[in-house]
């Protein structure tokens, strides 16, 4: 009983992403984890999401170790866990092949800033990671999906609190947030982004980046302190 | 109750633009003014379309300061508002972050006017605003928005009663019109001539614009003195 | 009463383009003939799909008179009166502004016969007729445009009814046959067969047009005096 | 009766495909063996996805002779014949016209494999077998089509169960599997590798093929002896 609540909620955001177009068949997964007890819940592994049930959901510890649950966890598990255990802020993370997202992925290629849409939700570029080197691979690859994340922000001297969404390189984007309605939302938010800059650049080529002003300007008037967007709670 | 009459036809306005595919969660609002008593009802900032309720609707003057409702306005109110105050004869508003139109937006080109769709509704390119200069940006953002559509189409020498839809440079579009009806209907006119002209170009770069005997022949049958396009009133 | 059946069969085909998605608001439009009495029924002009009734419906003989019904007759109406009266074997014409067919329109090319689901349904690239000159476009434009539609199959040596699609050049396709169903399934083949042609040349600009054995063989299978597709009559 | 097993699941399987987007009209079907008795089940040829019933289901043996059923097969029944025969393992075929796994057919290419969405599901890029010279297509067209998938495969050096879809050049995919839940979903998959592999080279037209130890570590994680995807059976 004491895992319902991040059952229900990590079964409702899964929910979420064929509703958004995000995800064919079960190329997807999102994760809720729960701080004070230190286990996320998490989609099973290639269960159809019409099969999908609040019992189905996986509960893992942040080594990856199944808590609780009889269906095998996401192979993509490992991955959330270390996410979970470097960035103590974050309290959900999505997984998808989002068409768009994942083309951009594909070539290995940031996505460039081209307009406001993209600067309401961040200020930079959207990273991509580049692939691992083969060691890392053959090794413990799903933890090392995570590890490489997490260096790509950080050698671009990125904070995961200020951009919630990365590629990584040839394989599909990963977001994350403070809540699993806020993760999934960026895993949307992230499709549009890319569908935009692939339409933006086959329009004209020669697209200029952003300026810096009409950046500041908006990413401030939503998440600044002085943010004027939305309801103030 | 004195308001009812706008904030019901902005309710609607907006959750047309879901049903017709021009909003990803938040990003659009409608608005509808009332002359006689010189305020417009428009969509309160960030609530998601499906929790919009004709009461939510907020009523705003033409300075922008809320004259009823408990809810924050959109946050692209002042935009509103400069608009209606300079361009006396529309009765609504629409911003959307579609698609197709804000691709182009991003690449701050005009749409060529290469077919009868686009010149059933305009006779020229859609115009695109160039992007403000940092100072306009950095100071009354939402109201310089305004001004710089305004002296767009002055410049171009265009009217506002011609050309009911604009791109905003690196931003997205805005359309206008008599009634809610309409300026709805334009937001989707325009996603539909955006998406033509990209896929011309894509399929022959050197596509000619339309040749100006059509443009006057395929306006004039809809919006002439003589037309003869639906029923007559 | 006596234009019931071509009336009602008018309408069902008008409420399929929407289905299809081959529409967007009322840029479309389906007519039915009957030979005995002279006259087609069709859809009024103006008028969104969603509000059309049998009754609706308009009666027009072939010089495009009103010879029945309340409303005005679509603004494209002559151009099917024309069509019915050169192509005595024709039943049904529907005009769209599809996605796909209409940018294809708008580059004035052909739609070169790029693979076996072209074939399927004719042997030749989908022609698209050039404009018209400016005499034709400001003198009884509606009638000329189908002069020049039946003046384009004559030049490239093709009959009606062994073609039953065509692009006018800038403006949109038409296409016909002997009934309604496949009227409108021609308009939606086309709509398939263009959005083919656009991604086949975007993958591989030099993609060659299929060779004559396999256009031959395709066509005669489902179309040929020996054709083996579909359940005999 | 004895039937009935193989027509329902092909009928259920058929139906699968308009609602994974996957055909227009027509223009598709599926079959499902049984091989104790040596016959499989198709879809009648040019009947509407929406008018099947289990009934209409075609029973017809390995050489293409109706055996039970009152319409006509598939026009595409000998291709599954032929692939049947030669290929003992495979218990259904599909065959459909899906947009982009069409255009890249009609593009004479193979696939590129791009990322791990493309390697989750196999490890080579997706082959294109060439058109057939115009002795085979003029002669027993649908045979020599079976015919023409085998070679190719066997000159690529590729296994039946290895890769169970391919695209035939100019004319469209056929996929296959053990049982037909697998050959409809490689349909779905393979629709969405033509589509991002085309995003792909659109953005960035230098993209590389993904690297070996990516390629070996997607494919085995799902398929290997060690796999580790889905639920242990």
């Amino acid at each position: 009983m004491k895992y319902q609540a991040i059952r229900t909620s990590a079964w409702k955001a899964n929910l979420q992403l064929p509703k958004l177009n995000l995800v064919l068949f079960t190329f997807g997964n999102v994760s809720v984890i729960d701080r004070a007890l230190g286990v996320f819940a998490i989609k099973p592994s290639g269960v159809p999401y019409d099969e999908l049930t609040i019992e189905k959901m996986v509960i893992v510890d942040l080594d990856g170790n199944t808590v609780d649950g009889d269906l095998r966890p996401s192979s993509d598990t490992l991955t959330h866990a270390v996410l979970y255990k470097h960035w103590t802020s974050i309290g959900s993370i999505v997984h998808t092949h989002s068409l768009y997202a994942t083309a951009w992925a594909q070539t290995q290629r940031d996505i460039p800033i081209y307009g406001t849409t993209h600067a309401d939700h961040t200020t930079v570029d959207i990273p991509c990671a580049p692939p691992m080197n083969d060691t890392m691979i053959s090794g413990n690859y799903e933890y090392e999906t995570g590890i490489q994340i997490i260096n790509c922000m950080k050698e671009k001297g990125l904070s995961h609190e200020d951009v919630e969404m990365m590629l990584v390189g040839n394989h599909a984007p990963f977001t994350w947030g403070k809540t699993p309605e806020k993760a999934v939302y960026n895993s949307a938010v992230l499709e549009n982004i890319a569908h935009m800059a692939y339409l933006t650049e086959q329009i004209e080529p020669k697209s200029a980046r952003l300026k810096d002003a009409l950046i500041k300007k908006h990413f401030e008037r939503k998440h600044g302190p002085d943010s004027y967007y939305g309801q103030s709670s």
